[in-house]
């Protein structure tokens, strides 16, 4: 007997929107039942991208509203919209939600005013949210899921499982990402004829995905991301001062049973175009020769583990699907 | 009951071979008996792509010799080595042979000299290798297949079908393609100092692949290829007269049940990004206002279409396999 | 004793405005006097640019409105806007005008219609016009300037002096242009995500640049351009059949004495990053093997020699100044 | 009356050899004398680059050998060979010599076996060579002149100046260069196939570097380089906590009169693409909200500031020429 989970994507005209639906498409148990975008409500799939009606390729329903789409009351809803958007969403009682926005990934109210620039609409109701790192967070029985940021992850993925192994004072997070991850709306920082031959450093010891990065570690890191001039990939390069234990060890294991997550042997660095298109994440671990901190690099996808990689994931494991179904885990493409 | 096919490949460690890999190891009917590659002999698959064992990945033998892995006569030998190498391999008694080199697409052995400045060792041979075009050619019952090149195939898709609707004098295919189609050897025009910011072309007038066109069309056309500053990817312009018969229904007509080709509705244009790792093409037919002529665009992935993907594709024509079976033709990646 | 000319910028905030107000400011004989921007009116003029205010820099005006801009009546004014906008501009009654749009190339009015989407305003008057390719059109004792289009100068460069040489049916322009060439105004097809890894062809067949590659040429030629992922510069590969005469003698003779352009030596071909950030334009000549026809390729940088930088040179004709003032030609940068 | 020095250039082949011979040719105070290169010897210049010949570009020298080429006792020799071909030259008795190599960066010679893998031919001499960053370091009445590494110029513009105000315990230094940093011999990691669409971090924690920067700071950073996908350019980003000083205050109080380096307003990031192809600096300042240590970024052109241009403004500082002499520190480039 085969269980199927039917599903509906909110917003899915952006980058994660479109990401999502690709997953939800290609998922052996997912079953797609509506797809919402308030930009193309009332037009064909093809809108969004023409390759949706290509010869053979599944029947797929046009766009309809958000709120439409919403009402459905899916057994899973992905939230694909903008953080304050979201923030406003009331969850359908029934059903699981995925938001991958940053609407419900901190505790604490108070850290929206600061961090997000808007006062959290449901503040009562974060405690609801699991913060959805499923390397890290065990998210089984959940129906509220918090996919984490993209930046986040590829921290927490390297500091997580050593952050009783190092001092909390003076970690540094160094991180970057590909143009996807500014969001699909043509602004002038997006424009490749600022972004091509270019690095462009933002919200420098700014951005709001500290905020939940010291959430889950327990202590605050330096953050400073980078846009690069490459379509999809972001790569961390995290320092740190072991106090201790031997953070390679303490990574091998964690992840040694991990299809998602490979700590890459001594002398091997993480690269983004092996992730690149990929939900996997590679991690390399050094040893700063003349310090002796520790620094410790992770590649992920910004739109794969990052986005909507993850989002699956939670839900195979809200589901009790496989573990790996519907990932992008194998594979040597050039 | 299924049916598998046991396959090797030689000359693994290029472009081409590890796409090739990338294929045969996802095939629901394919299993990898050998991968030959004089350079990496000897050692672990991991060589090649750290990928190779990432936890959960399936057993990959190590890298043996060219000769030994030939030796091995499997159902189907992929045949993934230079030009002059190729030609000068005896191919088995046995089994199904496919050549992505350029070594077997031309009939006549003179042609080598001229466009490929080797003399062919096996002249009397070339009429027993069949050109795997499949959407042009029929392959079934062959046993030895000759691949098309990357250029001729984009060309061959957007001309083939119209061939006699068109004016055999003046076509013109000005083709594109990204940095993998010049191999994976180190050289001064690879060197991605070279590249990025930069276009150029290169054996203008004068690209070997210009000699398979002419003998499928069965007239010659005019011909510049051009490197991108793009890993993968290629579009082919194409300029024609024509006679009479209106060349987008003709198109459309030829390709109306294939999975793979794509004709875009009027006023769409075809793009790389949409084909990129894949083994799907997309053609885009336009009028010139100006002069009355008409202009085909034909996009596909260099190393998909272009090379691995339709040598699965010929695998699964010859071996009566799902058409699609190993191809990439589906998802709205961004 | 120098001549000094007093310049204003029209629309300075656009790409061509900003490579026009670099070149004005290195001058040797020219002044700025006005700035005109619309969206930057009465801010610092490092509301453009921040090393516009680098130390030792020289004093640059405020932005001011394109009217008052225009008021100035300068020696020399360039018009840096859309098409429409500058074909309703009331040229002032002295001083030179040198109009980067379209809306003065075309001497039939009608074309605006047909290849421009609006009818001109002041269709009398076009005839006032000079079509600004200096190696082509002797611009000296000139008033009204139109400077030609990006494509346009390619194409005209390397067809413009041997157009008698020729059979002038089945020519074919085949374009590419870096993505400045699209304009500064952030919408979906020049979003980064949208450019990298991407070649999109556009208006293909139906390009307003071919209604001026007409007019100079006597006949029309087929064309498509593509936008690369590239900021900068523009390669056009042109093919034609001879009608006797050598080609690449003719093409060596016209410009044997330029300083602007030059006829690579056989085998050699243009290349995009070699005339990069610069007003020089590259031309090679090639034997199409297999057809008799013969491919010149031209390539510029689309805001050098494809418009700020002829600019340029067209003010040095008209005011007497040294031909290379102020140009960008020689360097060998990496 | 005009002072000239007669300058040769060793290594001429290399991106920094041919961006050195550019800037050369360039400054109105230096005459080219000879030019070396071994792999070139004997060929005519334009053999490096056609655009050495172009119309109207002023003479230049057929290349010689580097032996011949030492030999000529030049008023200003510039070493552009790799590290042990340069730590292995005999500096003549005479005249300047700028070395861009990292051969005469140490005092220390143990720390040449340490970090670049060989043992210093003439450790004696290491004193006499001065290190060649002209805003932190007196160079005047020098005549071996050791020219910084791209990376540490960058950190030691932005650390230098405030290395007494910050706690030397945990400094973070992350790096991003264009690929023009890696230098033109072809190899797997220049290949464009590798570069395009990744990011690759390298020597993480082991970079020879660091030892550059920890000799003018008085202690160790933790440093990490990366390679971009473009071809030049290259920022760092550098944490650290100060120790009561106001970071922002000194910085811009040290570069207050500078020509070369700029201290962007508050909120304001430098960027690669402003200092591309010039010999400019950019420092922004941040402060990292919730950890309150303190973020600079600095961004210079890996062959212009971090190589080149550094070179020339040695030169200007010794021979007494004007400071910005052949500099390119002007232009508001798009």
């Amino acid at each position: 007997m085969r269980t199927v989970a039917y599903a509906s994507i909110i917003g899915a005209s952006g980058y994660t929107g479109q990401e999502t639906l690709d997953r939800v498409l290609a998922h052996p148990e997912l079953e797609l039942v509506a797809v919402g975008s308030d930009s193309l409500a009332g037009q064909p799939a093809t809108a969004l991208d023409p390759r949706l009606n290509r010869n053979g390729w599944r029947r797929v329903p046009v766009f309809i509203a958000n709120e439409a789409a919403l009402a459905c009351e899916a057994d899973v809803t992905f939230l694909c919209l903008g953080h304050e958007e979201a923030a406003a969403v009331e969850p359908s009682k029934r059903g699981v939600v995925i938001d991958l926005s940053g609407a419900h990934r901190l505790r604490d109210a108070a850290l929206y005013d600061e961090w997000y620039g808007f006062s959290h609409p449901h503040p009562s109701e974060l405690g609801d949210w699991v913060y959805g790192l499923p390397e890290l967070v065990d998210v089984s029985g959940r129906r509220l899921v918090a996919n984490p940021g993209c930046y986040a992850t590829a921290a927490l993925l390297a500091l997580g499982p050593v952050r009783e192994a190092i001092d909390p004072d003076g970690v540094v997070v160094d991180a970057k990402s590909g143009m996807t991850g500014a969001g699909r709306v043509p602004k002038a920082s997006t424009h490749a004829g600022f972004v091509l031959e270019n690095v462009s450093p933002y919200k420098v010891g700014a951005h709001q995905h500290v905020a939940e990065i010291a959430q889950q570690l327990g202590f605050p890191v330096s953050f400073a991301p980078h846009l690069l001039p490459i379509r999809r990939g972001l790569i961390a390069t995290c320092y740190m001062q072991s106090t201790g234990p031997d953070v390679r060890s303490l990574l091998e294991a964690h992840y040694a049973s991990s299809q998602v997550v490979t700590v890459l042997p001594e002398g091997m660095t993480p690269e983004i175009a092996r992730v690149q298109g990929t939900d996997a994440a590679e991690i390399g671990v050094f040893a700063d020769r003349f310090t002796g901190r520790t620094i410790v690099v992770c590649a992920i996808d910004n739109l794969g583990k990052g986005a909507a990689g993850q989002a699956v994931q939670n839900v195979n494991r809200l589901f009790g699907f496989a573990d790996t179904d519907g990932l992008r885990l194998s594979g040597v493409r050039v």
